[in-house]
């Protein structure tokens, strides 16, 4: 039996979130129907991430055991071939350390949310962005981001339902910058609570709108709020998980990105 | 009687390209049937430049004349209502002169060619992006781009059924960078001949690749060669129209971009 990691592209809009579930289209049983229908082999991929319905991913990251000697190539060749048009792509796999843990091994997690800022509703963006049409205070929300940098207990930011037994957290960066006609929202860290970007960027966009809140506002939920003092989750189309990093433990050898055509 | 002058964005792939086309969904009739929806006056809207079937625009610009009285906000917000989750935005809009011309007018026009250039197919990107799975090479293509910038007669490098009475054209630039796993071709001139882009994509690929020809194959194209002995069209899905200048004679206001919302 080997053990294999890899790294997962996918469409948020085409599945109901990264996690099993019955009779729903999801990352991980996409994944685990394809190696099913190559090999025969009912498997269980575990990703670093259990990403929400609608939210994209860039770089998630997952491992698989599988049985039957599969030579990386032929495993994510196989699996693209066998998701294809579905909307997730395997862009890279290898064999891995037989304790590799993609979720418990993560060091790191980058998010990016994407705001189309501008009148017109998205077109070529539609799908990837949240269009938010009126005026956002970028320095104002800048600010914020230096007080979620500085958060010790995320209790205010974190949905109904979420399964962490705690809230302290460290948000190793918040970064707010306007790129064209979109606002692109960039978080670190070691792991997230359960919607806790879509309720950051809610909280961030409070802040920003004209007539919204102060940040005064948001020094009182980093020292001591609930969830229903924070601002709204917002949709998850904007959402994307970027990268996965393991540190020193990272062993992945991403050395086959092109193929060699002779 | 007003001549109002529009910027465009849309996804290629939602359209059987931008000129008006008899039960086919095109952008131009598109924005034709919400004016007429809107305000039941029949009239015709002139682009820049005729996008094929499949490929996309960022900042394609139109002009149309319109009898009835309408704010150019209220034209704008009307026609993305009516034309709404087809695909296609108004971005902007504003008064013309009463002689601008959309397509005489521009000085110069820009084209965006990306190739997602690594093994996995795509998955966020699709329809977006010409996905080329094996290894180019960059120094080459750029080799060729300086020599498509110096080219005079773009005979080799349009298709038949083009409509321009002379191939004689100058290209102001053509660049060829990599931007993480995508490659990214910019061109920019004041005209185009029929499908030029794409055959010189397919050209500078067919350089680029392992095996592929030498640069000195497209010295003789620029020379004096025909359509037959260039490359081949690549994919309309990869190629986006960005933006149309209009030099001196652009008196077009774009100061609305976001709503003050109080």
């Amino acid at each position: 039996m080997t053990r294999y990691w890899m790294e997962i592209e996918y469409d948020g809009g085409c599945f109901s979130g990264w996690q099993w579930q019955k009779d729903e289209e999801t990352v991980q049983g996409l994944i685990e129907s394809g190696i099913y229908e190559l090999w025969k082999e009912e498997v269980r991929v575990t990703g670093a991430g259990r990403t929400d319905a609608g939210v994209h991913a860039w770089g998630q990251v997952a491992h698989v055991d599988i049985e039957r000697e599969v030579s990386p190539r032929g495993l994510m060749m196989g699996l693209n071939y066998a998701m294809r048009g579905k909307g997730c792509v395997i862009k890279a796999l290898g064999e891995a350390r037989d304790d590799f843990h993609a979720r418990f091994d993560a060091r790191v997690r980058g998010y990016c949310y994407r705001i189309l800022n501008r009148v017109a509703p998205p077109s070529v963006t539609r799908g990837y962005v949240w269009h938010y049409p009126w005026s956002l205070d970028l320095g104002a929300m800048q600010e914020v981001g230096l007080l979620l940098e500085s958060c010790e207990d995320f209790s205010a930011f974190r949905a109904s339902g979420c399964q962490a037994l705690s809230a302290k957290k460290t948000l190793d960066m918040c970064r707010i910058e306007r790129e064209g006609e979109e606002i692109k929202l960039t978080f670190v860290a070691r792991s997230f609570l359960y919607r806790q970007v879509r309720i950051m960027v809610g909280t961030l966009v409070e802040v920003g709108r004209r007539g919204g809140r102060d940040v005064s506002w948001v020094k009182n939920l980093v020292e001591g709020g609930t969830r229903k003092d924070a601002g709204p989750t917002v949709p998850p189309w904007g959402l994307a998980l970027t990268h996965v990093g393991y540190g020193e433990r990272d062993t992945r050898d991403m050395s086959f990105s092109i193929d060699k055509r002779d």
